[in-house]
């Protein structure tokens, strides 16, 4: 529910709306940092006080903004997978570009992305669904599900490959969105691991041999 | 340099030697716990007591066994990457079957692997790889190298399929190898976060399928 819709006297009542400018503002603060360092470091190793010194918010108030770290995750998890799924959707569907040529593109823009911050930041989903064996287990359903929402995303732009003519008739295209994703967070990993663009090169190749005609 | 070499009077002097049968069998249990651990957690959410405890060695008694969490860790990655290259020597060198077939076989076999440990456990240098954020900067190159000694073993199998005439003689087996590796550790990721062998199937589907004559 948007508080946008509630009546203006339930909105002056309490204690200050949540909407409040400057609230907000911090609060969106901790989740781009929270985002920042997730991706580099996960979420196991990172004490809730590193990501507060990192946004500048003192220690002491991170429960006015989020009830728990476990919240705080979920949130970030959130963030993360809908500026992705935006990300992945201003690529798949430039109609100025074959659909093959959409993926190579979004690949080409991860890649210098991993490059601008010295390959040490990569899938915070990724990271996230490595640790599950140390993570609160309402987070897999939330992990898997990023991914089921980013494979359909990528499904749809193999479809319009196939309807192009760019990939045989008789692919799949879920079964191709899910082998990208699966090989695709390893090429993350190893990038990361080797900081360097290779690992993402070499799968991309592999990928595009499995679709070749 | 093998201790078995010092002449005896050497080994009598000190502290008690190093190879001393109870000491060697209680460092051998914290390795193989500690591998067991780290296939499911990682290391940089384990603590070196759920280590002790789990492996039954009077805490406090680490330190006689190695010098540091870091040396600990090293010492885990050697023992899993060892270990798993017998593995892979086992079914990649098998004669009885076809190149390819080997493969596959190895690839049923980490499935049943993971099967048996409730899709909990993973690859022990994938999951320290994710976690290089967090951890000392030596682990990079060792676990970039297990990665590489991993790949040249498949890639002497591909060679092999290549020979045969499972797989088209301008492939690069080195390539084929590296698009193996890179995506195989996400589909372990991938089968870990879904408690499912479905993603190490997906990936073997694409990776046979790029390999297709």
């Amino acid at each position: 529910m948007n508080t946008a819709d509630l009546p203006p006297e339930r909105r002056r009542r309490g204690r200050p709306p949540k909407q409040d400018g400057a609230h907000q503002a911090t609060r969106e603060r901790l989740i781009r940092t929270g985002v920042a360092i997730l991706t580099e470091k996960g979420l196991s190793a990172v004490g809730i006080e590193e990501i507060l010194i990192a946004a500048g918010v003192p220690k002491g108030s991170f429960y006015y903004y989020f009830g728990s770290k476990e919240e705080f995750g979920g949130v970030l998890i959130v963030a993360y997978a809908s500026y992705f799924a935006r990300k992945l959707d201003h690529w798949f569907m430039n109609e100025a570009r074959l659909p093959l040529e959409r993926l190579r593109d979004f690949i080409e823009d991860a890649k210098a992305g991993m490059a601008r911050h010295g390959f040490r930041r990569g899938c915070l989903v990724g990271n996230l669904g490595q640790e599950m064996g140390t993570l609160p287990e309402p987070f897999r359903e939330k992990l898997h599900d990023v991914f089921l929402d980013w494979q359909a995303r990528t499904a749809r732009c193999l479809q319009a490959a196939k309807e192009a003519g760019q990939i045989a008739a008789h692919e799949d295209c879920d079964h191709l969105a899910a082998f990208f994703w699966i090989g695709w967070e390893g090429a993350v990993l190893r990038a990361k691991l080797e900081r360097s663009p290779a690992p993402l090169d070499a799968f991309a190749r592999g990928f595009f041999a499995a679709l070749r005609l």
